[in-house]
């Protein structure tokens, strides 16, 4: 089964959203702070929810997976800094075949190679909301440590320069501390 | 975006339920009726619901998308038989990778081949439940013309004796006609 999540932007949550970006299209209503809530947490009262759930995986072959088993876990207490990226990706997108879609992720634009040399520094979960009719595909979280903000910031902007991003059409950034 | 449905079995709907048989593991409940209720069309009460969305392709190839393209539209009026099958995989068939998965569904497995053989006489709708949370990961559904039941049956025979078939942990079959 999947497991669902929501993140909880309002008055309550580990997290204090430091800032919101618009990155392509419309941002996201300012709020001070952020829960996430995976499976049967409690969420608290919100301004606004993003709701996804954790699934299988749809691009990786078995070697990239076996790499990314060294990815870390969530919730390191050095992991001080977290940020969320829900991002909407293109009709035309869509409309490619998995093959399609999976040369413009790997071959081309080295999605998961990239991640994987931010490993163990940067720990990911995707979360994925196209499915559940939400106005987002996936719901990208990350957290790390603070001196390692340049290394994460060099990984996005890595990852915004790929021919993957030009089938985005909607992105936020935020980011937050705790 | 994706487009909800609806499988409401009940006292309406357009087809008649003439029979529920569980392939593997548990039936579902017998009802004389079932409406299939796409997007924003109404469902009516209901015994159960079944949930699922029509959602972008998962394994084929653009060349397989391109002979596919030939598949027939739904309710064509000769079409007075339809078929509900819903499916669910095993936890070890979505712990595999995307190539794995793709090898077992058509180099092994003839999938998308086999479906090929029985169009236009089989007209077919697949949709994705598993990201919803719903005890099923697909919904397919089928209309064909009660003269083409044997070919219909043959293409169920064929696909349930392929290498992917050992990954279905649950499945019924609704045969209904109208």
């Amino acid at each position: 089964m999947v497991t669902r999540v929501r993140f909880v932007a309002g008055d309550a949550g580990a997290w204090t959203i430091d800032e919101i970006r618009a990155v392509i299209g419309e941002p996201l209503p300012r709020a001070p702070r952020l829960a996430r809530c995976e499976g049967d947490e409690p969420a608290p009262e919100g301004r606004w929810t993003l709701s996804g759930v954790r699934s299988h995986d749809r691009y990786v072959t078995r070697g990239e997976k076996t790499r990314l088993a060294a990815s870390p876990e969530l919730d390191r207490p050095t992991a001080r800094r977290g940020v969320l990226i829900p991002i909407r990706k293109s009709a035309a997108w869509w409309a490619l075949t998995q093959d399609e879609r999976r040369a413009i992720f790997e071959e081309q634009s080295h999605h998961i190679a990239i991640g994987l040399e931010y490993i163990p520094a940067i720990a990911r979960r995707l979360y994925h909301s196209r499915d559940l009719g939400e106005p987002w595909d996936f719901l990208t979280w990350f957290e790390y440590a603070p001196e390692d903000s340049a290394a994460f910031d060099a990984l996005l902007a890595r990852l915004r320069a790929s021919e993957e991003w030009r089938h985005v059409e909607r992105e936020v950034e935020l980011r937050l501390s705790r």
